[in-house]
């Protein structure tokens, strides 16, 4: 029976600090719900701290990698699938994920929820950028939601993952 | 020699009058500049539009297909490059422009833009959507140009061009 | 730290009933040593046999779909990654596995051996075609090594993981 | 109208100077036919000698590139379509081509004809690879044709090709 896999994308070495702090902990929030966490892979900013997050709490943590071998991993990755298609993975990272949780914004992150919404996936959106919600929530109606902090992101991805979530 | 190739997106289905208009008109003036255009290939909104126009004015047609066939190619095409990739293909549209202009917006045209930004590519906004605008301003300070018509789409497409363009 | 990953390739509605015992073995055998087993994931031939022989067997099932949703998905798989790229995942099969076996032969298999050599894996072929096991280890001498069934596969890729394999 | 694209793969840096001489024969005599050339795209091996060749007979030459810029295409190509997959892009390459010629053979070659007969495209394989032959000729039963040299190579494409060939 497959599991439930949230993907959490968020920027790499731009992500700042509380990007990173929240990252870290919807990671190990996800984790206590019983689902696999998604993210980019590599051993930098969000992908790395929700990565880090998960695993500390048990979770079971996939990496989709940009690059063409395991170098640059984050090593709290248990499951590395390695594609060499650089940022043609971000798809793969929407189609793969049940529900998107971005932590912070960026360009590469706003490719994979631009592309989750364009698969029909809900995206839950854990950032001050007002812009980006205002964007987002037009191109998605009913399927973007802003939250204000880690625990509101899992709370919100539990109502809407198609499933009913992890219960 | 490489030709210069300017990509151009937009929404399928979803593509307002006003969208198909722009990307017409986009394609004549980008196939007078001597300049191939590149879309997204199928038959349908945006991207039949502007190679329509193109080929009208006897430009080179270029369609990155998310098919695994043909079938569905918009007819003006020349080169239909076939990818059976889905939405995966709209990063080779993003890396295979030297610059990118959107008529409209749909989340598939807010992927490739984003992705063009992460590829640090010139982005040309021709829509009404002022969040549009703003959030991918924010992304890509200085390489994010709004315009009001195909003449200054081209205008400025012919300034950021990294030759200087096609003269 | 990132699981052994061993990827099974073979034939999908094409296979023998000896591919699909061979598979099923193989993916029991491969439970047992506590590698993670990679398929192409689809329900049917020896994507569905692997996993569901892995499954079996307690052990963790990742499938690699060229769907663009899990309609289609063997049901013994854990871990679904939606690419939607038809038979452009098979270099993500190739790339993502420490080693690769291969049991039976078709076009599809013959890519994800070919390509698995292209990226240096080590490759065990279990079939009884005499014509792809000259032609492959004139393609990658000292790197693949045909076996007569699922006992020989799994020793001789204990033998060749990077790591010395599960031990 | 879409043009006929006749896709030759080949060794890169394995090539031999009988697979560079005739990878430079075939690209003219395609060029000659009025078909595009479609290739790997970079300066090295056959895919550079086939793009000299049909530029030097004034044909129009396509390169799909492996990797994420310009940098390392061929001078020869008209048509730079950057993927940044690696040889991800190998299965664009025969789904983009209307029929594949191989000059030589390699793991990355093999990986080409393979899903170009998954996709079901006539495949001429100009080597002396006897191996190979008799391989693929198993794979592809009708569709995979052995030739001695460039010009039975494109006499041969002439006649398979869906719509007759470029008379």
């Amino acid at each position: 029976m497959a599991r439930i896999i949230v993907g959490v994308m968020g920027p790499g070495n731009s992500a700042s600090e509380e990007d990173l702090r929240n990252a870290r902990e919807v990671g190990r929030r996800i984790a206590l719900e019983g689902w696999a966490v998604l993210s980019g892979g590599l051993s930098v900013g969000v992908m790395d701290a929700v990565s880090r997050g998960a695993k500390e709490a048990g979770g079971l943590v996939i990496g989709v990698l940009p690059t063409a071998d395991r170098q640059g991993a984050s090593p709290a990755i248990d499951i590395p699938i390695v594609t060499g298609m650089g940022s043609g993975r971000n798809n793969i990272n929407a189609l793969s994920s049940d529900l998107v949780i971005a932590c912070g914004m960026s360009a590469g992150t706003a490719s994979e929820v631009a592309l989750a919404l364009r698969a029909g996936r809900a995206v839950v959106l854990l950032t001050g950028n007002e812009e980006a919600i205002r964007f987002f929530q037009g191109l998605g109606p009913g399927i973007v939601i802003p939250v204000k902090d880690p625990s509101e992101a899992v709370e919100i991805a539990k109502r809407m993952l198609p499933s009913g979530g992890g219960s």
